[in-house]
């Protein structure tokens, strides 16, 4: 069902005008029509067309959402949940117009519950502000996508980040949550409980719906001990097979790494230029062990024999925090690295996710299509889960080598899902990738679409995304 | 729905004769409507009320499977997947008759990838028998439900087991599965990726749906090498609060605990009797240790100060293989030993799941409930996960005695729900905990009824599970 079915069945300018009449009344400056707060709202981190809302509601409570999910529904104006705008697939974009739902300010840390290693936050947290609170506590949450995102944002994409490896995604870390639904109800799912086989998963299912399904109002998140030690390590490669071969010897023999971060030469020779390093430019892995001292210091030499067999080079690792972010600065200037490489070119960030077997021989046919085609792409992996970005840097005005990269991502997700592989193993399927879903999924998709019409009958939750309804 | 409407759609005795004759037609002998075969399908371990299925059929491969649930929807005939008949909530049971589809003929092994951790197992090998195929691999399966149940009902019902706390659940040890749906079709769900943010989790969806939204045909399932070392560990504790206590400070400290089991009073006094052992008769705590042989020896003897600071007594542990089992050797017989406490008896083998911290307080609640009621009811648990087993023995003639039972279940469960717990943790809804799921999950249980309605609308798939469908 699309906007312009919506539409048929009852809405119009009249009923949105009458809407935006109500909403401002009811929420005063917290809800906005100007241009520059809907641009803002908009799709900013990728290059698929900026599509912004027609309006922006800054939520306070989940009464609010409920509310006003209620009235959007009623005059059949689509909801879009808006966390920090940091989606990389036109998550927040409003291909059909509607409201965006901002839930920035709903940034409440409800409960940490030491004892059981869990918290209870309002959707609008942000990781690093959880992190913050948590100091002192001997407590983190480990998720980290990168970005700075919201977590029911990250809870709405199935995130996950460097340290996925170690300890899992964001389907693993949250034990419940609640949400606002189409018809405005309110659901709690899941629990306190570190394990239920009670009922559906339905918390599972709101992962990774991407608000199509509900607006995450709040999160109980698993929480870990700090670990005693972590030590930091690098290590050349002389090919990606080497680098890859390394990584699933040490996953069989169970070392439990807890990063694990492939870097191909082109992101090294970026980081080199941007960092002021001399990192020899070929394949590198950077890694990370958490444990005792004693257990930390085992994983770090285990690595190092392991790698010695796989071809690996001058292998260096850390302790002290300072020389630690020396030895990892070129992982974490990695985003901005690669933009020095063509200064005024949009980046593109996608991935996809293969089984480690095939990694190496994915990522070398992904290089060599990069290089046929002339483009410029750096490439970086959690290696580990045998999921890898490749980063395209692409001259806005050049709309020949914007051809260029939609057929290189084609390929680079037939590829993918050749060898048994997913479309994407972090960012979601938003605009970008609706039709990979379905060579992915095949029938499995129209499970997905009955689904969503049997909990969205009217598709006002942030229609347009993970599938092109009919 | 319930079969007296299917009934009313077009089920007719006449509907079913015709159904049956082209099933033994097309099956032989696989096809059997013989009142022992159908008894031996019916429910077994359960005080539940055995209901026997009007007929059985072995099913050979994913296009039969398909094939016969497409026929039995044409009649409006119930099908009830049966994998090994382990199940405690009633699950295999035929409360609106149908066909009992017995998995256990498709029992393949189809791939084992070990660069990759994971294999493609057909859903009725057992777990058992893929620890059998595996071994020389150096590869194994970790989830241990005791049971040697088949794989496509574990990941059915969400089973788990000992080791949870260190390896997860069917949760998380499925990457992906293949499903015949209500309407015959197949869809194929998650793939070999480790991760993926590429559309609903239908994979989540179906594990834990107890044959209510489609027929698991196949699994892609997570391994895990097998630890160097292996360590067992027994200690006693002068209180439930103790034992708890010791775990928790486990936990926190990032102790990566393979197993930790408590055992109450009333079960040790049990296993003393039935195993002839001389335990001192408090809660206790069984505990195993993976990792290498000095990370294993650490954490030994990192519980062993923890358990001195909670109280614990006496702390033996062992590396030995025949040592190890000698000192589980309680826990491992804690099933016949709770039987041998009143021969003759009906065991019911019920769970809960609470928040750690809430423990304690529930457990004690607990047994002061049995005391009270002159019940004899050991309790053992995964104290890792917060789950517990309560294992009331009850005379079979004694009406009284089941409605005391009945009642003590009720505030069980209440008493889990009051601190964030779950009705279940690893048994599953089946037919014994339907009430207690939507005082449970609230309005979330017609979001579950909702989708089971778009699946299934015919309520062909299991139907009088999970919930009491209008």
């Amino acid at each position: 069902m699309t906007a312009v079915r919506a539409e048929a069945q009852g809405r119009s300018a009249e009923a949105k005008r009458a809407l935006f009449a109500r909403l401002a009344a009811r929420f005063g400056m917290r809800f906005s029509v100007s241009q520059a707060l809907r641009e803002q709202h908009a799709n900013t981190l990728t290059w698929l067309k900026r599509e912004p809302p027609d309006a922006v509601l800054f939520a306070e409570t989940e009464a609010e959402v409920s509310e006003i999910v209620t009235l959007c529904a009623e005059a059949r104006l689509p909801v879009i949940p808006f966390g920090t705008g940091t989606s990389l697939e036109g998550h927040v974009n409003a291909p059909f117009g509607g409201l965006s739902l901002d839930l920035s300010r709903m940034n409440r840390i409800l409960a940490v519950h030491e004892a059981d290693l869990d918290c209870v936050v309002e959707s609008g947290v942000t990781r690093k502000a959880l992190n913050d609170h948590l100091r002192g506590s001997g407590l983190f949450f480990p998720v980290d996508p990168g970005a700075d995102a919201s977590l029911g944002g990250m809870a709405a994409t199935r995130a996950s980040g460097t340290n996925a490896v170690r300890y899992g995604t964001m389907r693993d870390a949250v034990l419940g949550l609640s949400a606002v639904l189409a018809d405005g109800s309110v659901i709690a799912t899941g629990g306190r409980a570190r394990k239920s086989s009670a009922g559906y998963d339905l918390t599972r299912l709101l992962i990774g719906s991407e608000g199509t399904l509900g607006v995450i109002t709040s999160l109980t998140l698993k929480l870990y001990g700090i670990p005693e030690t972590i030590l930091s390590a690098v290590c050349p490669f002389a090919s990606i097979e080497g680098a890859c071969n390394a990584t699933i010897a040490a996953l069989q023999m169970g070392l439990p790494l807890a990063r694990i971060e492939l870097a191909d030469e082109v992101q090294i020779r970026a980081c080199n230029a941007y960092s002021h390093l001399s990192l020899p430019e070929v394949p590198t892995l950077f890694l990370e062990f958490h444990g005792t001292p004693s257990s930390a210091r085992e994983q770090v030499e285990a690595f190092a024999e392991i790698a010695r067999a796989e071809g690996g080079g001058e292998y260096r690792w850390a302790e002290r925090p300072e020389d630690r972010s020396k030895l990892w600065q070129a992982r974490h200037d990695a985003y901005w690295a690669a933009r020095g490489l063509k200064p005024g070119a949009e980046v593109l960030s996608t991935d996809v996710c293969v089984p480690i077997s095939a990694l190496a021989a994915c990522v070398g046919a992904t290089r060599q299509d990069i290089d046929r085609l002339g483009l410029l792409a750096p490439i970086v992996g959690h290696v580990g889960d045998g999921n890898f970005h490749v980063m395209p840097l692409i001259d806005p005005a050049n709309q020949e080598e914007r051809r260029k990269v939609q057929a290189f991502l084609d390929r680079l997700v037939e590829r993918a899902l050749a060898c048994g592989g997913t479309c994407t193993g972090e960012h979601g399927v938003g605009q970008g990738k609706i039709n990979y879903l379905v060579a992915e999924h095949g029938a499995g998709v129209q499970v997905m679409a009955a689904i969503k019409k049997a909990l969205d009958p009217l598709n006002i939750l942030n229609p347009g995304k993970i599938f092109a309804l009919p």
